[in-house]
């Protein structure tokens, strides 16, 4: 892309209310833009990070064995007033009449209605298991919205749904759910930690939020140190007994605030011992047969005899996710994506445009890389070199190669490593092959 | 995928007010769920459907040099306040009080959301010209909601809008996203008449329908045969000059019923008027300063004075495309799914399950067309062979392989075209070949 025909508005002046980083480094590096309070419109260096996300989690639910589908985001409120969650829910849900004066709502969360469509198709106990998931903004009409997209009103959620026969078979895919988390988080270059949770309003015996450990996180995070010291998880076959890497994650203690067993925490070594923020990125409850016994989701089991399905629901934070990385990894020039999240590949910026050499070297640059398979952001714009050197890492692309007449007089290019500061000079083919090898 | 694995739930029987062709097949065909009057879930071969034409609108978006972002769903009334159309959208729009009483509305279009946003960051004529848009949910609370997703309330739409420093540059615009429109449907298999269209209360003095006829269609199309017979168009330069395309096409008659001319459309032979029904699948206008002058949408121009920016908007209902391209191909068996939106390549339909010789040749098949790049679906289920035959003919993917006993005795599998029904007896390797050749 050349950023002269890009849409990226920098905004020079933060506003006040926002006092995290990633919420400041959003606006400034022209993520979003707010509309109204907790509502946002994500400009495309945003909205491209965002769909990178939404696609790696998307690609470890669909390895886990989860179909993806769609729920609208308008519900009637007859499904929740048959769980009984309507009234419970309180003013967070935002809550609608339609022209024929019908009670309706933006969905906060789709329990409800995924077990009403299941409970209509679903009879045999062959059927099972399900995991059917969806990723779809959500409403939540929070009293103070703040710290950007991390507690906004509008939000992007990956919910995926599980059906299971017994609470032994929920069991399995819960586990499922939780390794998928891991890798995914793995993915997006975050080490997340999974805290032992309270169920809360959704109810059931079994859950866990994870964590990524940030200054700016809302929750205190108490774990055990060798949490975080394990191995990343490799190639999983999901259709094996993954209860040994639960197990290798939840038999350390690790707990939020809420939850925190102080006499059990100060049984590890005080070395052992960390506390520090945490920022929540997603949630997985298994909630047994909650919202499967009010919607009647019954199949026939192998006795004939009509058993009312186990039930789960995993959550993950898209849209906060873009805030929770920044938070986990910038620096006070800007944003520093992992490579995997990043909106570009690599930034081009060509000290003099205009300059018939520096025009030429920095075309045949992009085209290369587009070539090779890349997504390069080339900045053919007018500016001067400071306001394009400081933009590049405001914006925080992992390489940036700097086209410079200085440099070209010796055939060399400048590449410069984002996260690290390390600077190259080589040749533009080199760097090309440095980029793709 | 293993139909085992995957959750397509058919219908047997359709409700009463399934009465065309799209509405009923998607119902039966496991495609979509209605949830309350003209909201729908996308179940999960609905979906990929939904997602494949999305991304075709996307690429050609993208090719004509549109710019990809997001903006929310919902939105406060204080934009539509200062554009005028808060009292003049009516019933239509659903308005939303949230719990500060502050006035919001699910978006129907996106008009005063975007300009106001590029009015904040936008200065100089050297930033134009800028084509931005996005794909999003909209919500039209329609009187009598009908027709499944062709008339839903809640439906996705991209919408594009330009912004011009002169009307002759927004003429260029308009002409960039009329070419990406028409290489949009000829992908989708469909071929599009644009029509001459009234500007209706988006305002503007230029403006054009997409129609595909269709017996189901709302409007009647008139037109000059020779629109139906043009070839199709192939690699454009988008930052030629495409007048030439686009008056090929508009210099011929068309219009919908509001805006037929009899007398015009009778001074053609008889043999070269067509009149038919039309689904009006896209639209677009170019409207001026209808929308910059109220949001004081201004850049600098060369002349160092401030000028309203030219625009224009162009949407293309991606959801309802999803009926439209089954009401233009299906037959009395099901859908027929041109290649390049079927939610799978091909169908492997396994007669004899548990047969040993069945399921290795059909589990063979099923990894050597995952291997070369197909995405199969797999009929592992017990059901009746009439069962998985009527099954895969009402999904409608374009190919069939069919696995017996009896072939397999002579080493053959049956290959069947489903739009033509044309059968061929050959060995699985060849079935693959054929299919990847």
């Amino acid at each position: 892309m050349r950023l002269s025909r890009y849409f990226l508005p920098l905004l020079k002046e933060t506003p006040s209310d926002a006092t995290i980083a990633s919420h400041k480094l959003m606006l400034r590096a022209g993520m979003v833009r707010q509309n109204s309070a907790g509502i946002y419109t994500w400009l495309p260096l945003g909205f491209k990070v965002l769909k990178k996300i939404e696609q790696i989690v998307r690609e470890e639910q669909n390895r886990a064995g989860a179909v993806e589908m769609l729920m609208p985001t308008i519900q009637s409120a007859d499904l929740w007033k048959q769980s009984g969650r309507y009234d419970a829910y309180g003013p967070e849900m935002l809550r609608i009449t339609d022209r024929n004066d019908r009670e309706m709502l933006f969905g906060p969360t789709n329990e409800e209605m995924l077990t009403d469509v299941f409970s209509s198709d679903v009879r045999s106990y062959k059927d099972l298991p399900k995991m059917l998931y969806h990723v779809q903004w959500k409403f939540r009409d929070e009293r103070r919205p703040r710290f950007g997209v991390m507690r906004g009103r509008e939000f992007l959620m990956k919910d995926c749904y599980s059906f299971d026969l017994t609470p032994e078979d929920a069991r399995k895919s819960y586990h499922k759910m939780f390794v998928a988390y891991l890798k995914t988080f793995q993915r997006l270059g975050l080490k997340a930690v999974p805290v032992k949770a309270a169920t809360g309003p959704i109810g059931g015996d079994l859950s866990h939020e994870f964590h990524i450990l940030a200054e700016t996180g809302e929750s205190e995070i108490f774990c055990d140190k060798r949490i975080l010291e394990l191995d990343p998880i490799g190639d999983v076959d999901f259709d094996s007994d993954l209860s040994e890497i639960v197990e290798a994650r939840t038999r350390l203690y690790a707990r939020a605030d809420e939850e925190h067993e102080g006499w059990n925490f100060e049984d590890l070594p005080e070395d052992q011992r960390v506390s520090a923020r945490g920022i929540e990125i997603g949630h997985i409850f298994y909630f047994g047969t909650k919202y499967s016994e009010p919607f009647n989701a019954k199949v026939q089991g192998p006795d004939g005899k009509p058993t009312a399905v186990e039930m789960g629901s995993y959550g993950i934070g898209v849209s906060r996710l873009v805030g929770g990385i920044i938070e986990a990894s910038h620096d006070e020039n800007g944003i520093i994506w992992p490579e995997d999240v990043s909106p570009f590949d690599v930034g081009i910026i060509n000290l003099k445009s205009g300059d018939e050499d520096c025009d030429r070297v920095a075309d045949e640059l992009y085209q290369a890389l587009i070539a090779a398979g890349l997504d390069p952001l080339y900045d053919d714009t007018s500016d001067r070199g400071g306001v394009k050197f400081s933009r590049m890492d405001l914006i925080g692309l992992p390489w940036q190669i700097v086209i410079g007449p200085r440099g070209l007089k010796d055939g060399i290019v400048e590449l410069k490593h984002r996260r690290t500061g390390e600077r190259e000079n080589l040749s533009p083919e080199a760097a090309v092959a440095k980029l793709t090898g």
